[in-house]
């Protein structure tokens, strides 16, 4: 009777399995519009099973408008639903995807998560949530748990010195979600964004997507090259200036006060991306520019290197005549974080946790870069330098005289050896060819050596001096 | 020594009191541009403090560019940097904001959070997280864990019959920030956005944010009036087909296939949300408009009515040929979600926790609405109607001839008595003036029993029939 084969095994339940027959039938045409279903009595006899089950499965297509019934009359399929062909639905199995065999990972950005401190985590997640009271599940506020706003503020004076109020600490997924909201908020018609150039390629994309009008600017050893702005539309200025993103240099105080000085006379938005200050190897964290100037300036700040990338947890530093704008923007891009994530990130500040991490991470990457400095010394000789600063998680290498095209990266990917050159985060193209970036944060020791030892097979006999 | 007091009790280190110190000092113009610091030896004597300590902060300033040193000189200020005020920053406590007391709060989408099952989560989050690789922890993948997408996958097959291929599944933090990206992914020059008249506001204002063109559709007992799509220029509708936000109407078959054809026909995407399909009291949920057409229409679900809407994981599933959009634009909007939660949903939903809580919740609700329509039938006896369908956790309520206009709500607001009218959620206004939403899922029998009443004190006596 109407082709109905039930399957008692299936997880799906008879009713459903019913329901699900019939209308496949209305929508395929194998049931004519018009038709007249069964009675409930017919088919439960047929199919052996208790009239009720039949007459739930009649009562979901009818209440869905697949079938109507009148006084005394038979159900019947209603018109005009025959789309004409069958739904096909497959579940098929995703394809695993092929990885290259990497030998040498020399990729940015990347913390050892080996040293990740998972059980104080856990502990920390465990704490978060037992402290979380009932109406921290429902909607709460776009700016963050204030908990958590104390902890970042009291954690940013005992690291870096630097004052912020709570009130002005916006809790965000990332610097990602920082710039895609803030180029919406910040952009002017007939202004432009200003970058560093070169400068990281995610965040000119979070900052570019609207296809806003982007004004690169050459960044040298120092960093951003200040006095360049002159003459710019500029309604914002992203910078990194505790450790530029990817040559490494600091900021320096005269070109800082220079930037704010402008920004002041302009009346630009100065975006302050500290991505890994922590990571400083000689001597103290920088002082950021937050601290010159807090209305100008907005900090953006980032937890993804300290503790882990996955951690979708960082903050913005807002002076107050842009909160309402954030906070509307906020709250119809996501709503708001996730408040498990923030009470466990509370509790792993508050419990000075992240100080320890910290502190023992720092000794360790400053290590490994040491490490990386001899390998490059012992095996490139005098053919190289290091650009920027001694801090943050990769280093930025020059091979004067060589030439880093897409060929030999694409070689050195073939062979398992990983790198970007510089040139990948350039915007205008070909004033960096000869340097090339490497990441040793996630490396140790000795899988540095071996890296290294693969890069200048790769690189050194086709260019050897 | 340059009016240097150092506090020996603060958290602050000594070494950058003396670096604030002598920063604040450049900038305010206290220290000149080009005057010379005391040597580190004086200077260490004065503070009777260790030499190498104000080496080191003489150092940070040298490397920050504050100050310059020559061989044989002392160590001077730099010129250029007197931004000629002073850094004023101030940690003042943010003032707490005075709640008006609610006595009857008939707000919408509110899930009882009382009756969260926090333990089974938790116990969900702990296994979830010692579950996880090592390499989750580092940036995975836009699109969400595998497991969790297997999971929803057969959660949405086991809970009303519907196929997704987990390939089609992405994670996401929320209906909002589908609709955000959506939004930016399908919007087409010179086309409009078709939405529901009335639709969620916040819904509307994720879609419109960037000033898209919007065409209202009015909405009947029924959920969208198709016909009316005739002449509309749509690149996307977005539909709450399974229980219309907010008048409750399930769309008819007929009118789905019609609107399945038009997309067809014209080319654009049905955005379904589905966002409380669970909670349907009389039958099974209702087939989603997914199930009848898997390429123009894309569904977007959320788990933040069925366990809490603090958790930010939800989904969409989406045609292969958006799929490399969407991950583009997701991945420079907020990368990713976090793993922990999804971790621990999918744990959540494999041992069919969520299955038992939605059962539990489903047989609360309807009682809930029971009450609710019993206590209206009491006070307002014959003086009014219900809209739409035994769904979800709201009522939308029509007096017919009585007028919620603003006066009337901001009086029943001042008196604790709050609600929403259905006009609030109108684009075209003065269609609903006569409707108002009682939301009702988060409250118990008595507390429901007694808003009913204030209400009835409110509205009744001024315009009693």
């Amino acid at each position: 009777m109407l082709g109905i084969m039930l399957d008692h095994k299936s997880k799906v339940s008879l009713k459903r399995q019913i329901y699900n027959h019939i209308k496949d039938g209305i929508m395929t045409g194998r049931i004519k519009a018009g038709e007249a279903l069964p009675s409930t009595r017919d088919l439960s006899k047929y199919l052996a099973i208790s009239r009720q089950t039949v007459c739930e499965a009649y009562d979901m297509l009818l209440s869905e408008g697949f079938t109507e019934s009148r006084q005394g009359a038979p159900t019947r399929a209603i018109e005009g639903l025959n789309l004409g062909y069958e739904a096909t639905h497959q579940m098929t199995q995703s394809p695993k995807q092929k990885k290259a065999v990497i030998k040498a990972d020399f990729s940015t950005g990347q913390p050892d998560l080996r040293c990740f401190p998972g059980f104080a985590w856990q502990q920390s997640c465990v704490r978060g949530m037992s402290n979380m009271s009932l109406d921290q599940l429902g909607y709460t506020d776009s700016q963050g748990l204030e908990a958590l706003r104390d902890e970042i503020s009291a954690w940013l004076y005992r690291s870096r010195g630097m004052i912020a109020n709570p009130r002005d600490i916006f809790v965000t997924t990332g610097t990602t979600l920082s710039l895609h909201i803030l180029s919406s908020i910040l952009y002017r018609e007939e202004k432009d964004i200003v970058v560093e150039d070169p400068c990281h390629m995610g965040m000119l994309r979070a900052l570019r997507q609207k296809r806003y009008s982007i004004c690169p600017v050459p960044v040298d050893a120092h960093g951003l090259q200040v006095e360049q702005l002159n003459g710019t539309r500029a309604c914002m200025v992203y910078v990194t200036p505790s450790h530029q993103f990817p040559l490494g240099g600091i900021l320096p105080a005269v070109r800082r006060a220079e930037l704010i000085r402008l920004a002041q006379k302009n009346g630009f938005y100065i975006l302050e991306d500290d991505y890994d200050s922590e990571f400083r190897y000689c001597g103290e964290p920088v002082a950021p520019l937050y601290s010159m100037d807090n209305q100008q300036v907005i900090y953006i700040g980032t937890f993804s290197k300290i503790l882990f990338p996955a951690l979708r947890v960082g903050y913005i530093i807002l002076p107050e005549s842009l909160h309402k704008r954030w906070q509307y923007f906020r709250t119809h891009t996501d709503v708001q974080n996730s408040p498990f994530e923030q009470a466990a990130l509370a509790e792993f500040l508050k419990t000075r946790k992240l100080d320890k991490h910290i502190l023992k991470m720092k000794r360790l990457y400053g290590e490994r870069r040491s490490v990386l400095l001899k390998s490059l010394e012992e095996l490139f000789g005098q053919s190289w330098r290091s650009w920027g600063d001694a801090a943050g998680l990769h280093l930025a290498v020059q091979f004067p005289g060589r030439e880093f095209d897409k060929k030999l990266i694409q070689k050195c990917k073939d062979a398992g050896v990983n790198f970007r050159p510089v040139e990948y985060h350039s915007i205008l193209k070909g004033g960096h060819c000869d340097k090339i970036l490497l990441g040793y944060g996630h490396m140790e020791p000795d899988e540095i050596r071996n890296a290294v030892g693969l890069l200048s097979e790769m690189i050194n006999p086709p260019y050897s001096v």
